[in-house]
This record gives structure tokens, C-alpha cells and sequence, in this order.
């Protein structure tokens, strides 16, 4: 039976965290608040279920608690972020705010980081841009290897995120969010805790052969979409997101999961696209109302209920879960009562 | 027997058919020399293999021969072009040279175009990025629909392509050329007219069953690459090349191979970005190098002979073809040889 928080008591929980692992309070609540809205909009991979790892390696010493972020190079359409290794969601939101700054001007922007660390869901940020009738982009290295180049062994590259966020009218925004493999590493994970088999098609083992027990993956490799076009789509991501900004790619990128303290120099990027500068904004978002509709009212095949849009699960759970609250397992509920006692902190649940 | 033609002369052809189709000589080498590199560069299902439709076209009145090519938004980072209904190769070489012009000075710029055409492979306006030390972007909407929604039957969505050159060092530039369906629609007319199936993960029927019969290919639906991830990013390519543009998408889309005469307001976009302002593209560059070694590098799965960077198979055909011509099989022959006939020009072969 999961626990049902709600979103105020989740983020108030984490930004206590925080702040007793030493954060600043401002930047406790911002992480805080970024991390409770992966929660309830079901990215629940991304959310607090991070927290005892950030914690781990906070103790560690592997964050920074007070970055300096540092503008290193700047033009009217981009700038580039050290983020002096604190938290991504730091750095990714100065990143996302800077872009809708400068794209205002000159109609796109493009933000890139160094030295900043992994920041939760890909879409957070894209969806930064819909406030202002913007559409966003967003590109990360991942913070560990899963995937090797197509035909090959070594695993150099991860499952590198795209997310984008287009803003509808009086429908729901379209919001993209996907690793460019066929399952993303948390999932594979997810199967393993609830002691399932994988569909054939998520992983293969060493030989090429496809591998179902979640319990043997860290005996083969992710999958990526497409075949080759996914290892060529992870392998331009991580070239945008980290070789760009001078931070991690290859055999740079540190294993986040096994390693607490070295500095992981993430890589991410945010583009911010003004839609005003193409025409008008309203006119761009009732055509998008019109292609979600021409596509949600298609025929559809056997079996199959209804036609879903990029993110629409998503906007369903982040309405139902502000109403009814977050739904948390009980292992997740238990890790964090232990990390509350740790830390001293009231229980998630008093 | 495949004949073999040498780059120049297939260039000259080309450019003779359309001069004589009406088109001002000038345009006419442009487009000429943009085909005969896709054919140079194995792209055979965008080069030269298009002209008796494009004639088709051009004389059922759906090109403009003699385009206004105008710039109907611009900022100091964007720019949108209304190509006037002229070939598509002369709307995105423009927007691609626009783009870099502007690149240099605000680190990224994006150019979109409505009421283009049909521009050959993606690649073309990517790689144009290469020679500035730039990393270009390309997204085009395709010219007919062959993907429904995920779950659904009506075929609102095309292959809509995304293309992306890298420059490296002393390695070969890293290009990304791919259809976000599994197949482009052209590999399924390929085996149709070789008399082969299809391998399964191509095509489904509308029952959802996989569809191997290439000769079937009207009653079903190309694959989108891992499945709804693909139909996500369809639509996002889409999005961002169509409806951003102010051009068809979705149910606006003409089908071009059915349809010589309506105006296919296609939209495609190209986005420039200067690396020079992250820093120094030539540390770039080597960084580069160092991950293409790094992957190919990679310890191989068993059978594999070779790890490949994306665009390096079309690098080996650019060298191969260069020296030794381009080959243009039978059929294909023949039908240019029929266009010769009627346009009243030597044949490609004398």
C-alpha cells in the first residue's frame, strides 16, 4: 500500500534535508521544490527517491553546498555555466531562466553547463520555456555509462535525455521526455525491486542475445532506440550537452551510482525558442490545439483505447496527484525515514 | 550491371534537364551540384533518382521556377524564410548560409522556411556547417505521411528527418542522417523493386501484425523508432520544421509522389551553432577525435568486424565514388535516359 504526500509536505521534507546536510536555505527550497515536481508529474525516478544518493554524496564531499556559477563565455544567443559542482538543479535552472532571457532578444538562446551534476528529469527544464510561449529543448550527459557505440562492447556512452516543451492553447502543452535508449537505467532497476522480467528488446547481453532477468543487467547493455540511429542519437546528444561545453563524454563520465566523491563535470543544455519572433504566439498555439486534436481523434487500431500526446501522462498524474497526493512506496518511505533519523529531521509522515 | 557516371558529369546533366525544364541557369547548377552530392555521398534515394519527379512537378506547375525567396521575420539569432514555392534545395542553401552569418555573432542561429520544397537529404544542409568550424542541425517535415499517431491508423505523421554534423579534428566529421522511423520510405520501394521482403520492425498492417511484403507497403504503416519514443519525436521534428514555420503539418501535408500539382508548403529548419563561442573550436575538434578513437576503439560483440562513426559509411562512398563514379543502376538509367529523350538533351551516358 503506497503513502499518499502531498506536494507542499514532500518539497517542505527534502528543503529540510538539505539544509541539514549543510545547503543554503534559498537553495534547499529551490531544489526542494525541483524535485517535488518530478514527483508528482510521475517522473518518480528523478524525484525524492534521489535524495538518500544526494545525500551519500553530499557526506561524501562530491557537491559543492555553495557553488559559484560562473557565466564562462557569452554571446547574444549563448552562454556557457561552470557550475562549480553544485547541484544540477541549480545550475540548470540559472541555465533555462538565462536562455528565456536572451531568446526574448534574439529569438533563440542556447545555455550549455560544465561542472554541474545530474538535475533530475530532462523535462523540468524544457518546460521552463512554457510560461513564456516559448518552446524548450534540453540535452544531458547522463551521470553513467550504459550503452556501448552500436556492434561494440565497452560502455562509453549513457542514455543521454532529450526533453522539449511546446506550449498548446487550450490544450495541454506537448511535453517530449525520453533517453535515447528503449528503457531508461530506472526502469530496469524498477523491474528488478519488484522482482519482474524485462520485455525482450529493453537490454541484450554480451553476445548480442536478449537479456530479461533485471537481476543480470549489469551483465549486458541498454538498448538503444532504433538500433544504430539511437547510438548515433545518444552519441550527438552527449556531443551537444557535454564535448561542447568541456564537460564529461566517453570514458570521462564518472558512474554516479558507484561513486560518491570525484567531481562528475555534468554536461547539459538548455535552448529556448521565442515564438513570438516567428510570428505570434497565439496564432502558433491554437495550430498546435488543432494538430493534437487531428492526431488524438484518429482512427485507432484494435484493442488500443486512446491516443496519447508527449506528456499527457504525465499532466494526468500532476493533476490527480496535487488533488489526491503523491503516491510513495513503502522501500522508498522506509529509505527516507532512515535518512530522517540520520539527519534528526520530522519523519515524511509525522 | 551498375554503369558508373563521374560526379561532373552527373552535375552537368542535372543541371541541363532543368535549365530546359526553365529554370534560370544559375538555380539550375545550384540544385544540380546539391543532388549530385547527395548521389556522391550514397544518399541514391535523394539524388539524382528525384529528377523525372521534380520534372513532373515543374511541368504540372507545382515549383516556381523563378522564386522570391523573402525573409519575413528575422531577429538577430532567427530568421524565417518563405521560400515562394521554389526548390527546396535553394530555400534551405540559403537559410543554411543565413544561419551561419548569423551564428558568428550571436553563438546560435536557427533559419525556417515555409512554402519550400522537397531539399534532398538532410545531411546536405547539416555538413554545410562544417567548413565554418560550426555544428549544424536540420529537421525537415517530410513530403507525405507514413506514420499514424502511436495506436492509431490515420497517417498524419511523416518520416521527418533530423540531421547533424559535427567537425572533428584529424578524424572524419561526425554526421547524423536519420529518418525517426525505422525505415525511410524510400528503403521500402528499394526492396519492393529488388522483389525482397522487408525485414520485421519496418512496417506494420493495421491490425498491428508486422508487414514483410514491401508490395503490401500501402496498406500499412512505417515503424517509428523505439516505438511511441519515435512517434514522440515525428512530432516534434514536425513541430518545430512545420508548424513553428507557419508550414503543413499533419493533415496539410501533400503527398508528394501522388500529388505534381498543389503547393506542398513544406517546412524545414537549420540551426547553426558557432563553436568558437563555447571556447576554441580547434580544442574541440581534438576532443572529438579523442571519442571517435574511444569508440572505435571499442572492444567488439562477437561477428562484428567494425565499430562506425555516423556519416562515415557516406564518407567512404564519397572517396569510392569520387574516384572511381558514382553507380546509377539499370532502371534508373533508363528513366533518365527517357527524360533526355523528351527534354531533347544528351543522354547521361554518351
Amino acid at each position: 500500500m503506497n503513502a499518499k504526500i502531498s506536494f507542499d509536505r514532500l518539497r517542505e521534507f527534502i528543503a529540510c534535508a538539505f539544509s541539514k546536510l549543510g545547503m543554503p536555505d534559498g537553495d534547499a527550497r529551490i531544489v526542494a521544490a525541483l524535485m517535488a515536481e518530478a514527483d508528482l508529474q510521475g517522473s518518480d525516478g528523478h524525484g525524492v527517491i534521489r535524495l538518500p544518493q544526494y545525500a551519500r554524496r553530499i557526506r561524501a564531499g562530491g557537491v559543492n553546498l555553495s557553488p559559484q556559477i560562473k557565466v564562462v563565455r557569452e554571446r547574444a544567443g549563448m552562454a556557457l555555466l561552470d557550475g562549480d559542482n553544485g547541484m544540477g538543479h541549480l545550475v540548470m535552472r540559472r541555465a533555462a531562466l538565462m536562455a528565456v532571457e536572451k531568446a526574448r532578444n534574439t529569438g533563440i538562446a542556447w545555455v550549455g553547463s560544465q561542472f554541474s551534476n545530474h538535475a533530475g528529469p530532462a523535462s523540468l527544464y524544457a518546460r521552463m520555456a512554457l510560461p513564456h510561449d516559448m518552446i524548450g529543448l534540453y540535452f544531458a550527459v547522463g551521470n553513467a555509462n550504459h550503452l556501448p557505440p552500436w556492434g561494440g562492447l565497452d560502455m562509453l556512452l549513457s542514455t543521454n535525455p532529450i526533453a522539449v516543451a511546446v506550449p498548446a492553447g487550450e490544450e495541454a502543452a506537448v511535453v517530449l521526455d525520453m533517453a535515447t535508449t528503449v528503457a531508461a537505467y530506472g526502469k530496469v532497476k524498477a523491474k528488478a525491486q519488484r522482482g519482474e522480467l524485462m520485455p525482450e528488446g529493453w537490454m541484450m547481453d554480451r553476445e548480442g542475445k536478449p537479456l530479461l532477468d533485471p537481476k543480470r543487467a549489469e551483465e549486458g547493455f541498454l538498448l538503444p532506440i532504433g538500433g544504430y540511429k539511437g547510438y548515433g542519437l545518444s552519441l550527438i546528444v552527449g556531443i551537444l550537452a557535454g564535448t561542447l561545453n568541456g564537460a564529461a563524454m566517453g570514458r570521462e563520465v564518472i558512474d554516479f551510482n558507484h561513486d560518491d566523491a570525484s567531481v562528475t563535470n555534468t554536461g547539459q543544455a538548455v535552448c529556448m525558442i521565442d515564438i513570438d519572433a516567428w510570428g505570434d504566439s497565439a496564432g502558433f498555439k491554437t495550430r498546435i490545439d488543432t494538430l493534437v486534436r487531428e492526431l488524438r481523434d484518429s482512427r485507432r487500431m484494435p484493442g488500443v483505447e486512446r491516443i496519447w500526446m508527449p506528456g499527457e501522462q504525465s499532466r494526468i498524474k500532476r493533476e490527480d496527484y496535487a488533488r489526491e497526493g503523491i503516491p510513495l512506496a513503502p522501500a522508498l518511505l522506509e529509505s527516507l525515514d532512515k535518512l530522517a533519523g540520520e539527519l534528526g529531521i520530522s519523519r515524511l509522515l509525522a
